[in-house]
């Protein structure tokens, strides 16, 4: 029972007690450990050995043709997962992944013609980490019941699965299996934590590693953060020089006055054009961040070999449910859902209890507002210690009532998400952040709506997008890293010691302690917020963008710490771009265009300058209308301008479109449509 | 010399001088003649012999592999061409069309696969005669020299061809051949002309024929004059609601006139919310139309075969020129120019130069309004009868300087397209679309905005409207149909006559008498300008709806004769949608939003009404403004929501890729990459 042995070079394992490959080309002499399944504690070893059976025998007879290993003995609540390399191959062609071709080029890796690829016979090489984790996870997804039949060691109660049913789902509903997650590859770890945030590279991070270990999703997270990280430098030496060199312009020091009767107390001109410049700048920086993330996007998705995934060819999600019948574009046997009712579903339910919930947020505030109003009336009235203490109700009320919305919320969010019944993981990932973004984006920005557009209080919000800058910023970091490392170094410090000559077995049930790894969204949210903050109000408060530069400099080291060492290693599915990210942090620019030209009308220098003019007030809101108007056009004209491909992305591209519709002639189809 | 043979059953004609087919399955009894080369007067025998040897010579020996006729001898001006079955099956496939598979599937043509296609043995049946005529129009373009060579008969200083020089675009500069344009089919025609517009047909065109006859841009136009005459229909309906059963619902009759202080005088009240449905129902009308417009188009394409036409992977369009290349695509050897070449050729030239003759037109028009002023004030302080005939003059050097404008804008528009360099022949004809576009469209519609936003005089606009509705139809009607019918029939008219017992030739000949058709730029502007109408300004005059519906329905005929009569058959390459127009229509549905919110705006009862409800100036400009960015939101999310095919378009879509994906995948490319 020496099965998952020492590491030896190549980190592999040698098959002692490995279920048995079926194929002759897949026998290799060590199996390298990719996925733990944690069971549950009192599980019956029937029901253990009837799952290590389904995950052993090929796909042709139900099962997932995975290897699997039961960890120390047979009633250990662990199973050890691989892949042996015919699986590997044919689960790289459903996923529709490019691989290099002999020529050097990126080509949709095709089973059939797989000895014309580079390192096929070498998967450590063929295939990242996280792709081969990702494979052993999509076809335990898939894993479906045959036919009718009861789960052997189960009460009847839970135990009996349909024919077709999801059987994993099936299990983790009954409570067998507990936990499915990829293993950490502690060699490899090290390496990369010295090459992206221990070591000596300040300037870049290792893209191409991050991708490899942790796969697609945090590999775009890291290179959209790096990337943004160096589109703020132009905004922040603007900011520096609009601040500190030319005097007056729109920092907090000068603040002006506008007193009753309209007429403005000035002190310095030039503060009307920076006040312009910094508006236009950050309307048509934003465009052009987005327009080059784009690029960026698709040539790393290029080489990433992700660009012509199969997602919409594939087996449906695990979630999705339907009528059985045949696809018509595949032609499989798989459930049915019409798009149709999809989109009346997203129309008709999704979108109206939405809209409900953003207008609670929006009650909320006014309530938030009136209550303080009402309080501070009452403590004006009678003074006392009791309406004192009463001031403050008006604040936990509404904290509490943002609260108990937010976690209600999340809830439906998820749930109509699933009720909308989408084919593809990405879609559903999609409608599901769409959903919360809107939410938590609105909760955020409530307020300096509020100010800007009703109060229209222009140094209250100076004031506090600078408290919020400086304030979120340390508490994020605060309870982001500051906090787990603390608990990871002390708390759990001897517990990891102990394990040192441990059996590696129990290294790999080691990282279950780490808690699962939380997710990408509060990372993106961050930096919509931050990125709202910019666009939206920055010609206010012009030093927004120097301060976020230095916040991202070290969230980048925070967050790869973070995902290196304080959490399970998530997974992370192969994806062609950030997906609904991209879309809000354009829409964003847009919206920003709108503030920005509010807030340089509100602004008490422009208005003097346009008084002395002589321009009315009517003329100009029209002007302004009419600068609005102009520049969403110029963003629109630049939108369209800048391709969204580098050139040679779309060459790639059009090569492979070009080489199937040619496929596609040659062959003689025949009956087989 | 008896070729061009008597027309029997199936429009064939004997092969009596047709040159001789080289491949044994494209021996047929008859010959259909497609396609007519007009030469000029006084060719050279040799010149034409030369000519009609690489018609018929194979591809493979620089030839066009087409079958030609020298008309009713070796020395006349015309050549008269058509195509065997395998240039046919051929050039099927490198277009990239549909066509019904065995199953009764419409499946990308393959050469290899041709068996399986239905009709394949029939040409009449398998390609329409538009489509068959485009192919020999293709393959005719693609002449080019296979080394340097001297032009038979033609003399030195004109007729030398460089090697890979286009033949055709050669012989055409040295005046050899004069017109190449296809034949019109009197059977075929005659059948079509019953179903379109002669016979009982009222309420639908028979559009499938239409395409069949003329083609895919024609089809396209009919098709959709034929959707926007139907969407006219609501619209009417509402504006005669509003002007007949809602009393002073916007109707010229209810006039108000706005007294000095502000005050108003009102006569009814629900012309508010008359104004208000019509603005807002027409802002969503024009969103909903292009929306299910690009629902049918794309359904209509897939029936006609035209969803996956491979214009990107053939040859460039004959103006095309660069450094000869590789084409990194498909591998073959062709002219190549860089895609930033274009992109900095159109952003940094083009752009700027179409903006400077927009400014031309608005310099020119407020000259006019200046010129005007002055005149009239000149005529008020002088009164002679040479005051009294200056006050033409503004009008008069407006309307020389626009007509000159004109004509120097249409040939820098096609100058700086060529220069443009367009590979593909519809991004070609949508540059130079949307330049013409963008310049007529300023034309039509700057005095209106000038009426609209800087004279702010509504009942002027009112009136304006009116006119230009009822006049610029009634003009357009006589100029389009009633002169040429009237010249068709009565001055033409003898000459026909003559004709009927004429030889085939002499028939054939006789169609180069008629003029050639000048194209649907014309046609579409005029649905444009008409949509512009509705859209942008149908709130102050809801009778519009009506009167293009009249117009519509005799436009439909009108527009039918004139193309099948009065006019030489014109080519009409295989498109999949209405290309740039499309995007026009949409853009104008946006600019509605704004001119619409604008009008309510400036409405002397909107104005009132919130007056009364106590809201200041000032408020009802930014709830304005709101109300304009919520629609624009409403207009977006709809464009969104609604899917631009129909599922069941998109199924076959998805099947084409994934066989098309699948067929790569099985092929083992081996070193041919």
């Amino acid at each position: 029972m020496t099965s998952l042995g020492d590491k030896g070079e190549g980190h592999r394992e040698t098959t002692g007690s490995w279920t048995q490959v079926s194929c002759p080309c897949c026998v290799s002499e060590q199996v390298e450990p990719l996925v733990l399944i944690q069971l549950s504690d009192n599980i019956q070893p029937v029901t253990k050995r009837w799952l290590i059976s389904l995950i052993e025998v090929s796909e042709r007879d139900g099962g997932a043709a995975l290897l699997a290993h039961p960890g120390e003995d047979e009633c250990g609540d662990v199973i050890v997962v691989s892949a042996p390399r015919c699986t590997l191959l044919r689960a790289t062609e459903d996923l529709g992944l490019c691989k290099k071709y002999h020529n050097g080029d990126m080509v949709a890796f095709s089973y059939n013609d797989r000895d014309n690829f580079r390192n096929v016979d070498d998967m450590q090489e063929f295939l990242t980490l996280a792709e081969r984790q990702c494979i052993v996870k999509y076809e335990l997804d898939f894993l479906r019941a045959q036919k009718g039949q009861k789960i052997p060691g189960v009460p009847e109660s839970q135990g009996v699965l349909k024919a077709r049913e999801n059987i994993c789902q099936k299990l983790e509903k009954a409570g067998v299996i507990k936990d499915i997650f990829p293993l950490h590859d502690k060699q490899r770890l090290t390496d990369l934590c010295r090459n992206w945030y221990s070591g000596k590279q300040i300037w870049g991070q290792p893209l191409d590693s991050i991708q490899a270990y942790f796969g697609g999703t945090v590999g775009f997270y890291f290179s959209f953060l790096d990337f943004y990280t160096w589109a703020l430098v132009p905004p922040a030496i603007l900011g520096l020089v609009l601040t500190f060199l030319l005097p007056g312009g729109g920092s907090g020091a000068g603040v002006v006055k506008e007193q009753a009767g309209g007429v403005v107390e000035v002190d310095d001109s030039p503060s009307v054009s920076g006040h312009m410049v910094q508006a236009v700048f950050s309307m048509l920086w934003s465009t052009l961040v987005m327009e080059f993330w784009k690029r960026r996007s698709s040539s790393l998705s290029h080489s990433w070999g992700l660009l012509h995934l199969a997602e919409r060819f594939a087996e449906p999600r695990p979630g999705f449910h339907g009528t059985l019948g045949i696809n018509p574009v595949t032609g499989r046997l798989e459930p049915l859902f019409p798009e149709w009712q999809r989109q009346l579903r997203v129309g008709l339910v999704s979108v109206p209890l939405v809209g409900f919930f953003l207008g609670m947020v929006v009650l909320g505030m006014t309530g938030f507002y009136h209550g303080e109003a009402l309080a501070q009336g009452f403590h004006q009235d009678s003074g006392s210690l009791f309406s004192g203490s009463l001031l403050y109700l008006p604040s936990v009320a509404h904290i509490v009532y943002t609260n108990m919305l937010g976690n209600v919320y999340r809830t439906v969010a998820m749930q109509l998400t699933e009720w909308e019944n989408h084919r593809e993981e990405s879609s559903f990932q999609n409608h599901h952040t769409t959903k919360v973004l809107l939410f938590t984006f609105f909760n955020y920005f409530a307020v300096l709506f509020h100010i800007a557009f009703y109060k229209q209080d222009l140094p209250l919000l100076r004031k506090r997008l600078a408290s919020l800058l400086i304030v979120t910023q340390l508490v994020n970091q605060c309870t982001e890293v500051v906090v787990p490392f603390i608990v990871d170094r002390f708390f759990s410090a001897p517990q990891k010691k102990q394990q040192e000559d441990d059996p590696n077995v129990d290294k790999l049930r080691a990282q279950r302690s780490l808690p699962p790894f939380p997710g990408l969204f509060a990372e993106y949210i961050e930096l919509l917020v931050q990125f709202g903050y910019l666009s939206l109000f920055s010609c206010v408060y012009p030093l927004t963008a120097v301060l976020l530069l230095l916040n991202n400099v070290t969230e980048i080291r925070a967050d790869a710490y973070k995902i290196c060492k304080l959490f399970r290693k998530p997974f992370s599915a192969p994806v062609s771009n950030i997906g609904v990210w991209q879309t809000a942090f354009e829409v964003l620019g847009f919206v920003s265009v709108m503030s920005n030209c509010w807030l340089l009308l509100l602004s008490p220098r422009v208005r003097e300058f346009c008084l002395e003019g002589g321009i009315s007030g009517r003329n100009i809101i029209l002007f302004a209308i009419l600068v609005e108007h102009v520049l969403i056009l110029v963003k629109m004209i630049l939108a369209f301008m800048i391709p969204d491909e580098p050139d040679w992305v779309r060459i790639k591209r059009e090569q492979i479109e070009f080489h199937s519709m040619q496929a596609l002639g040659q062959q003689v189809r025949g009956l087989s449509l």
